[in-house]
């Protein structure tokens, strides 16, 4: 496999740095090659800005969608977006490494994903009209690359379960599952996901590196979570709505897999 | 009223910033106070790293939860975050106001969040231990405050309704909705979303500003969203999942709302 680990934590010497450099390691011992984007120590850009676009006239205003278009389709974004994307596609496989803060991805990897999926690469991609909303959900640049979430929690396992307080952890990384991941096209696997982190001892540290370990050796083989694709009948064109009888056996977010 | 309009779009000469500048006219006209945080204008530093914590030494590791409660409890936060602070405490109520990007707020608004909602502050706050898991979802720092989401988006409103492709707009704003701002004790009331902005014409910009209107002159009156309060007896205690027979009736998100 081709990996690219993006990580976003602002501290090496902490657990997600112990689990960045087991996931390097273990992978690369197995004969994969591996490219790590860590965002912190990149100085990564957080935000989307009219520096983005190199040919975009300061003085003008900024239509973001129009200048991300602009700029990929003539070459003209800024060198760091454009470095990004050419390791997306070398790569067959994307993990995305976090804590999560706020019950989503810290904002330096929010940014990343603004910045990097450029109109025409992330989004934009295929015919727009009334009878077909482009290719997304399913398809789109990354169609046939798998990615995964790799993401600590403080809360407890019971805290994100279907009935706990924070929401099942399901349906909280389901935009960045479905809405980030799915949407380009990737084949998305089911999260890894350690808990109770405030909590951790070195029997559930080795425990969990076991569990990482073994989901890194199923990379290319587990079966993806089984999102319904916009381009395959499920949804009315252009509404966008799920037809009639499809997906009434589910509740909530879960309609969306079939 | 005070309120705390907390904004996030690069670009004032747009539909986020035409509705800003309504925003904070509607409300001082009408006799409230207003501030506002304009986060690209202001060059808000979007991640949470050492240099936000004046007392860290930057050759020791960096525990993000003991080093902003630290920082909080001892006044030796980094200067920008201590006046978001002020802000939120001198407010009644709080709007955040963005463009839907990739299903959530822009990074930039997630770093304001991860900044300035500092342990003791933002969480962490009241006794943690295995009788009472903290003062949070209905209690906390902002409990008597309001807080409301103003957002825009491309797609359509059957594309976020309850079988749409993307997800129920409640069920995506979820994470916001009830773990950043109920969490800290704001009754949060149901969002204004603003759809279809690709094609915006003069009569639509009209209405949705009326509609706008008439949400502002609500804030002090309109029923929150009724999220179930972590303390009031309906979750288990450490476990934080619902009580037997509590939401059975609901799906999804929805069972954590009365």
């Amino acid at each position: 496999m081709k990996v690219l680990l993006v990580y976003a934590h602002p501290e090496s010497r902490s657990l997600n740095g112990a689990l960045r450099d087991f996931i390097v390691s273990h992978l690369q011992e197995r004969g994969h090659h591996v490219q790590v984007s860590d965002l912190y120590a990149m100085g990564w850009k957080p935000t989307i800005d009219a520096a983005d676009f190199l040919g975009h006239d300061p003085t003008e205003r900024l239509d973001v969608v129009a200048a991300s278009k602009h700029a990929y389709a003539s070459g003209t974004q800024a060198r760091d977006i454009e470095a990004e994307q050419q390791k997306l596609l070398w790569a067959d496989t994307l993990l995305l490494q976090f804590p999560l803060w706020w019950f989503s991805m810290p904002a330096i990897l929010k940014g990343w994903v603004e910045r990097v999926y450029a109109y025409g690469f992330g989004y934009g991609v295929g015919e727009h009209s009334l009878q077909k909303w482009g290719e997304r959900y399913g398809e789109g640049t990354f169609f046939g690359k798998r990615a995964m979430v790799i993401t600590t929690t403080g809360g407890w396992d019971s805290h994100y379960s279907a009935r706990g307080i924070n929401g099942a952890i399901e349906d909280l990384l389901f935009p960045i599952n479905h809405g980030i991941l799915f949407y380009a096209g990737f084949d998305v696997l089911p999260p890894f996901v350690i808990y109770r982190t405030g909590f951790m001892t070195p029997e559930r540290f080795e425990q969990a590196r076991g569990e990482l370990a073994s989901k890194l050796d199923q990379l290319e083989s587990a079966r993806p979570i089984s999102f319904r694709r916009q381009n395959g009948g499920d949804y009315e064109v252009p509404s966008l709505v799920l037809k009639e009888g499809i997906g009434e056996a589910k509740h909530g977010l879960r309609i969306h897999e079939q």
